[in-house]
């Protein structure tokens, strides 16, 4: 878990958090996909080779679920937890067995709620990269966030 | 799978695919989190009623994961398989444990490609819905289309 988790009144556009690294092996690209996303380009390595991935690549939904445990293990330290109301993502290449990933996400935009004073919408740009320093996932979310001493369970 | 899966000359705007149902358990719900999402309100039932939540909610990652399988299995019925570049999702409410969630998929736009004339992009707009009619997911996603003929694999 990360050291410190941010309030609204903490967090300002530009900063930016690190998370990672996770590896992702053959068997969990497989397991995943006969679960969510049974498609042979991602179960089946042999029959992978003739789809336009020419060989397994991991379910683009595998890959945001990595990146979201990277997001709460610390690259998006919010205090009250990620709680999203939606986002964009986009995929600019595929995961592959054996990839070694992590995240870094930048504060684009903080945004107080007019009707809820102790709440905002803090906008994340989360880039998830491989070891060979290729984005696999770009992802801008909206999250909630909380004033100090207004945080759901907070007893700080 | 679906009876009879679309090439891009098979496609227009307005048509729609529907696939479900899926029954996502508590257990379910703990499991999914405890590896890719492991924060209170969607691990630990007691401490989630101290949420913004107000009980056991499900990772919006893990409805996004069950949505992805009902459009394998129907509601997005693409030949050459469910290849997506990006899109949004949104979240207007949580899934909890018991629900039962069925997908309906409509065809928004369909670009053929300049540069490759064989190929294009399709864009949907699938909306997941629990047992009362509610909304827990949409998702507007860009996906790659092929002409008959055209599709990596093809052997028809």
């Amino acid at each position: 878990m990360p050291a410190k988790l941010l309030y609204l009144e903490d967090i300002s556009a530009g900063m930016k958090f690190r998370a990672g690294s996770v590896k992702i092996g053959e068997a969990d690209i497989i397991a995943f996909a006969k679960e969510f996303d049974p498609q042979p380009f991602h179960t089946d390595p042999e029959a992978a080779k003739n789809t336009i991935f020419k060989g397994l690549a991991a379910s683009g939904w595998h890959t945001m679920a990595l990146t979201m445990r990277m997001l709460v293990e610390g690259a998006a330290p919010l205090a009250g937890g990620i709680i999203g109301f939606g986002g964009e993502i986009s995929w600019p290449r595929p995961t592959r067995p054996g990839d070694v990933l992590s995240v870094e996400s930048e504060v684009i935009d903080l945004t107080p709620s007019r009707s809820k004073p102790n709440q905002g919408v803090v906008t994340l740009r989360s880039a998830t990269t491989n070891q060979h320093g290729e984005t696999v996932l770009i992802l801008t979310s909206k999250n909630l966030v909380f004033r100090r001493g207004h945080a759901p369970g907070e007893t700080a």
